[in-house]
């Protein structure tokens, strides 16, 4: 797998991703190049190569002179995320993914969770995009320091989380007022897909449906931006300001 | 100007944006279609064409069947967006963005503001995206129901709206916690573009930084993101809901 562009290699590095090598534009300078003198210090290897091969390896056309060939992405268990809460010593904050099909808004959605705090991600093996060059790229590092499940079942899924004691909530309209809703226990929250929004028969398999406001005309939010407002909203709950 | 696809022609529709015509491919059948009714409904003219015509006209390569001509987008003035929350009888809420590129976060910046009840944004003339058809359609028709202006030079337009009892924050890096500052006063929010957030010469004619607190490696947002969480936070302390 690839990983190309400049803030996005960093962040791979600095999150500890497994780097095989760091191919460079030949006409980079070295000395007091930024990349390289990151791949130095951590012992990563690095090749100048022609432009043109890079040029040729870009899935994005935005390598900006550097693509890193990484191990493929592993994705983990539910266990190993509701672990990840344990070690940290934090109620488990989970998102689950209900189909979401574009990889910039994957790639936002695993950003938006890893500045909220977030344990791990659950998506679907089937009728949703999975961790991709893109979705890597978008998420501009933080995918590095996330846990990914991919399981067969969401609806397994979800019992599972609910015999681990934590409450699963869908993000969809027509529920409860996510403002007054107490959103500080044990938590995994459902998003739904662009098109479509949260299939009934997920729903159905959760405790209960929580909403955001909407004042405008239009009724529907971005997914990536929805799933943005609803954790922080979360993580605001969980840090309990002044406002409260 | 065009609007491609089903969902932003039905929206442009809906919120009453002025539509010259609309270009159906002749293989949709007429009778039972979503957008043919609609357009009859509301007495815009249509026409069918080969879908070569279509394909030839769109711009993003998704017009699924229908590109509906519009008029050239109506950019207002401050005075405009104040005159709007005064009509509303609401206190001014307003967006200014320094320099978004992408017209996808652009869209999904309208679509989010329009959602969270924005009374208008704000842009600069220069070095930055305006409204074309990928902003209008990635808005998915929330910007037929906003304002937005766009000014020669943003701080001049802060000082006005100074002027005009309205408190301007930027949303940045090292400033007060969001939660932990009142946001319902008169209030415009300057939001900082993709790579390089809010220029200093523009923080430093707002009254003070609000910024949300990110728990994890990666220090940033997506800005579209970033945005929806910020208005939705404000939005949320207007409502005073009972976690407050």
């Amino acid at each position: 797998m690839y990983i190309e562009g400049k803030n996005a290699i960093r962040q791979a590095i600095e999150s500890k991703t497994t780097i095989n090598k760091i191919m460079v534009d030949k006409n980079i300078q070295g000395r007091k190049d930024e990349i390289i003198n990151l791949a130095a210090q951590n012992k990563i290897k690095f090749e100048f190569v022609p432009k043109v091969v890079l040029d040729k390896k870009s899935k994005t056309g935005h390598h900006q002179g550097y693509i890193a060939e990484t191990v493929d992405f592993k994705y983990c268990s539910i266990e190993d995320i509701l672990n990840k809460a344990k070690v940290n010593n934090e109620k488990p904050f989970i998102v689950i993914l209900d189909g979401i099909e574009d990889p910039h808004n994957f790639g936002a959605i695993i950003r938006s969770c890893e500045c909220a705090g977030v344990h791990g991600i659950i998506i679907p093996k089937n009728r949703a995009v999975q961790v991709n060059e893109t979705v890597i790229r978008t998420s501009t590092g933080a995918i590095s320091n996330m846990l990914i499940a991919k399981v067969t079942n969401l609806k397994d899924a979800i019992k599972e989380l609910k015999d681990n004691d934590i409450w699963v909530f869908a993000a969809e309209t027509g529920g409860e007022d996510i403002y007054n809703k107490k959103l500080t226990q044990n938590i995994a929250v459902v998003i739904g897909s662009e098109g479509f929004g949260i299939k009934k028969s997920i729903i159905d398999c959760c405790d209960g449906t929580i909403t955001l406001p909407l004042r405008g005309k239009v009724n529907s939010l971005n997914a990536s931006v929805a799933c943005g407002i609803v954790v922080f909203e979360i993580l605001r709950q969980r840090l309990g300001g002044q406002n409260d």
